[in-house]
């Protein structure tokens, strides 16, 4: 998975337009958070989708590619002032706090549109054809518009500070983070053309990781440290903010982390051999420590 | 072209997702500044060049749609605090000092997200052909990108307080707002199946009336009252920007116009008849009030 990973970092460094001086700022903007040092979960699942549904690696890397664009965009967005008001992200200082507000909301538009001429590029076309690149396109803008990503993140902001319920808080959650995983599983199927089977399998396999990523996170910011984490721990008890483990508690969190992974693993069995990296994948979000 | 544009309104909010009380918010800022009036000049380009090329207005119609959310989302963007801070719009408060910071970048998100929905739509395709949505698209994000729309605006807010040269301005405007003019009247073309002349054309045309609008613009800013423009005037002398009538004075911005409204319709020449609705835009374009 490690050569896969740099094989992404690669593709998306060379996604990026090469600009002149005179738009140097929003180019590094861009560049600085995209290459911060990400997990790849997303593109990961592009690519493995791909490769389990018959398809190739090099079709799917724009796909993956865009969608990861579209991920760090989020968090750019997410970061500012205005939003979560975050001045760290995986140990680095945000976006805004190195470009400024005005070059960091231009950076995470500009990434954003990316994702779409990414996924709609004349390499994207060849190797999938154009029909492929639109229902790519158009999936991946329903999973991270208004009723998808932005749609949760928008319940987020309103959540603050109110007490919610565990299924509020997994509704929101669905469309804030599941969305955008969603969509990354189901671009691989489409890049290699699968079955509604396999579609709907990818995701059963995407909405099971992607719950149980979300749970991890709650549990990190109470079980983890600064260092280890990247990031200020205790950031949702400080701000008042429902969580899983708030409201069903550390040891209900840790089962329902379990089922779910196991969940997705079977899920994965539609597909026969070859799933390693994803049940691996899916034992990793359960683990992981930051 | 009264009934276009209503034509056009009608589709733009009918490409809005409806949404439930959770995002009620997000749905509420974009429709905010989608209906809030504007001239719709980007949309009646895409549909009338699709007629002159041998199109319909309703297979271009998603294409309009789209490049309207982007220049709407691009208005919402750069109205914000950290970028333009700009209290009023087109006569109403501008979307953040309505629905607050957070929900007008999330909405220009939305909409920004939703335009490439919108060109890659069930309803596009059917109409136009994966290919050409595809291509649409691609045309779409690389006009509003970091080496288009976006990537003027950050030279605009660069050039804030320093003294520039016309040439600097216009390379500026060409990507600032020239490009996604561009954009809009090769829509039109892409929609009809246009020639390499009729694109080339198409493209003639659209860069005159880009420039025409900026220094008209520029001109209005000095010429016009706050009531008739729908903003505050002057503001740019105060913010010490330089503008085409700062650098060239309101005699040489005169004829300027002038010759690249000329420059305009003779570019229609090639398509013969039918280009009457595209040389009154250019000629309304160079003698708006506001």
């Amino acid at each position: 998975m490690k050569t896969q990973i740099e094989r992404i970092e690669q593709a998306l460094t060379g996604f990026l337009p090469a600009g002149d001086d005179g738009i140097r700022t929003v180019i590094e903007s861009m560049k600085y958070s995209l290459t911060a040092g990400g997990k790849r979960v997303r593109p990961v699942l592009v690519l493995e989708f791909a490769k389990l549904c018959g398809g190739t690696e090099d079709a799917a890397m724009p796909f993956a590619c865009a969608i990861e664009m579209i991920h760090t965009y989020s968090l750019i967005h997410d970061d500012l002032p205005c939003m979560d008001d975050d001045d760290m992200r995986r140990g680095k200082p945000t976006n805004h706090k190195v470009f400024g507000e005005a070059a960091a909301v231009l950076g995470g538009d500009a990434l954003l549109t990316l994702a779409f001429e990414t996924v709609l590029s004349e390499k994207a076309a060849e190797l999938n054809g154009y029909e492929k690149c639109a229902r790519a396109g158009r999936l991946l803008a329903s999973c991270a518009g208004a009723e998808g990503m932005i749609g949760g993140q928008i319940i987020d902001l309103e959540s603050e500070g109110k007490s919610v319920s565990a299924d509020h808080l997994r509704r929101m959650d669905a469309l804030k983070t599941g969305a955008l995983i969603r969509a990354a599983c189901l671009l691989g199927c489409i890049s290699a053309g699968a079955s509604d089977e396999q579609m709907k399998a990818a995701e059963k396999y995407a909405d099971c990781i992607g719950l149980a990523f979300q749970i991890v996170d709650d549990m990190l910011d109470v079980t983890s440290d600064e260092a280890t984490l990247g990031k200020p721990i205790g950031s949702d008890a400080e701000n008042n903010k429902s969580t899983y483990v708030a409201l069903l508690g550390l040891d209900v969190c840790r089962s329902l982390v379990s089922e779910l992974t196991d969940g997705a693993i079977a899920a994965l069995s539609v597909f026969g051999s070859g799933t390693d990296i994803l049940s691996d994948l899916a034992k990793a979000l359960r683990d992981r420590q930051n």
